[in-house]
């Protein structure tokens, strides 16, 4: 499909791009850069392509440039690999956060470069290349977004990259996307971490009876309360603005259960109750989840 | 263990209990009663024990009475079984807030009776006794309360049978258990809730993206908001102090995030995400869920 593919970042997500595109030949040629010598001891270990030292050499002849590392990282990439890049080449990116990254990318002023961002909506609680997969994309939504200026030729090439891994594609905007991920994505980890954070702060006295008898709910959460540290604080802080105004939105939400709660209103308890039921249903219908009951941990 | 034990109340949990105690061969007798005619039918195809059509009968000569309804309907269970109580019985129950239970049955004044109060921590979000299964209560926690009055030999009674179901069990006060309860269990629905209500109070323009990109994090909660309306409605009422002092201490912690994301302070958020992180390490090494990624979803 491509003669040369370039990773840049070999965690959880460019590993596993990187398994996926061995195991299906979708290159002649693969390079990888990741900054972390464990990581490339990892992946001298493990596979047989081109590991460079230097980050600049990393995207030469190379038709395919995926960026997989943190958002806060992408400015010195680019900068650092501008210069080598291929004319026509495709670059695009596993962020999740579009409107700033495009901003950058903008601003830089690339010429004859393919800007396409992407979007996997694949991820795991770990991190790191040991923790990647081959099948981590198969049967997920891959987010696209482009310029009106980028040809459809090139937007179809990378939709059917992705594709080849098992996903679904579905182009969004830049500003849909991040808003759209603010509500299924960005608010769910804020609301996860805030939970858990309350429920450590608590007094030591039930410090070992929160963690003992978290399967009452408590545990569902933690999942996604233990995703990498560093990715996260880059969304939100890159995606700040709706993130912020879909905390307004659900404290409100929040507010009413309250109320509820301390009015004894089992009218509105049961109401609220009764249309998120519905959601779970729509989710397992859209194939976006498993419906074994508890996740299918019996 | 036990000559006769009776159920009231046939959904997931009682008919859960019913499979398990026919499995092991616990008592020589069962009756059950639920005043679902569907349920009785329900009953009558998939069971050989003797279903009761009038309350009050079903109690009789038993030496285990167990109510698994929603903890709204213990009262009028209460007074119509109350008279028909074998002497020395031990009655129990499955619900979920302690303290307002046993303040109704103090109120009772239950003579020769043992109320020893059962919480197994167990379920998952379907409901009904389609959803039972023997092996539900395995490897999971069941808190034990009861007042300083009852008899020891009783309490170990009880808690053998917990542990012949598989259950693992732990004595508490009615009060801890409402307090950590609240924290594990209340807090994370009241949240599930609160945010699946926020995602689908959006605009009509997303409402298919959020259902179809919700594995980005949101499905994870949609999960515990799919859990039965009317026993949470009940929940929340019966320890609605709990609950709200918990939400305060919530709102302080997503308030704390939430102006951490307006300062992008950087330093801030990578704090509490790397000690949320540890959270989930703890509870896996406590056995309370599992380690595969995504629960093993892919």
């Amino acid at each position: 499909m491509f003669n040369k593919i370039s990773i840049i970042g070999c965690g959880l997500i460019g590993s596993s791009i990187l398994r996926a595109v061995e195991e299906k030949k979708l290159a002649s040629k693969m390079s990888v850069y990741d900054k972390s010598s464990k990581v490339n001891e990892y992946l001298k270990k493990n596979f047989s392509v081109e590991i460079c030292t230097n980050i600049s050499d990393v995207v030469k002849d190379s038709d395919l440039v995926i960026i997989a590392s943190p958002l806060s990282s992408y400015k010195e990439i680019l900068l650092s690999i501008q210069s080598n890049l291929k004319e026509n080449v495709i670059l695009t990116d596993t962020g999740s956060v579009k409107k700033e990254v495009n901003k950058i990318i903008c601003n830089l002023n690339l010429k004859k470069v393919n800007w396409i961002a992407s979007h996997p909506i694949a991820g795991t609680e770990y991190s790191g290349p040991e923790a990647g997969f081959a099948s981590l994309f198969k049967n997920r939504w891959c987010i696209i977004s482009a310029d009106k200026k980028v040809s459809e030729d090139k937007i179809k090439s990378l939709e059917n990259f992705w594709s080849k891994l098992g996903s679904k594609t579905k182009f969004m905007t830049f500003e849909d996307h991040d808003y759209v991920l603010s509500l299924t994505s960005h608010l769910p980890h804020a609301v996860a971490y805030s939970i858990v954070k309350t429920a450590i702060n608590n007094e030591d006295k039930f410090k070992d009876e929160v963690i003992q008898y978290s399967a009452g709910g408590l545990r569902d959460f933690t999942r996604i309360a233990a995703s990498d540290p560093l990715m996260w604080k880059d969304i939100f802080i890159d995606n700040s603005d709706n993130i912020i105004k879909v905390l307004d939105n659900y404290s409100k939400s929040l507010n009413e259960i309250k109320d509820a709660i301390k009015n004894k209103d089992s009218k509105k308890l049961l109401d609220i109750f009764s249309s998120t039921k519905k959601v779970r249903k729509e989710i397992i219908e859209a194939g976006q989840d498993t419906d074994k009951p508890d996740f299918g941990r019996k």
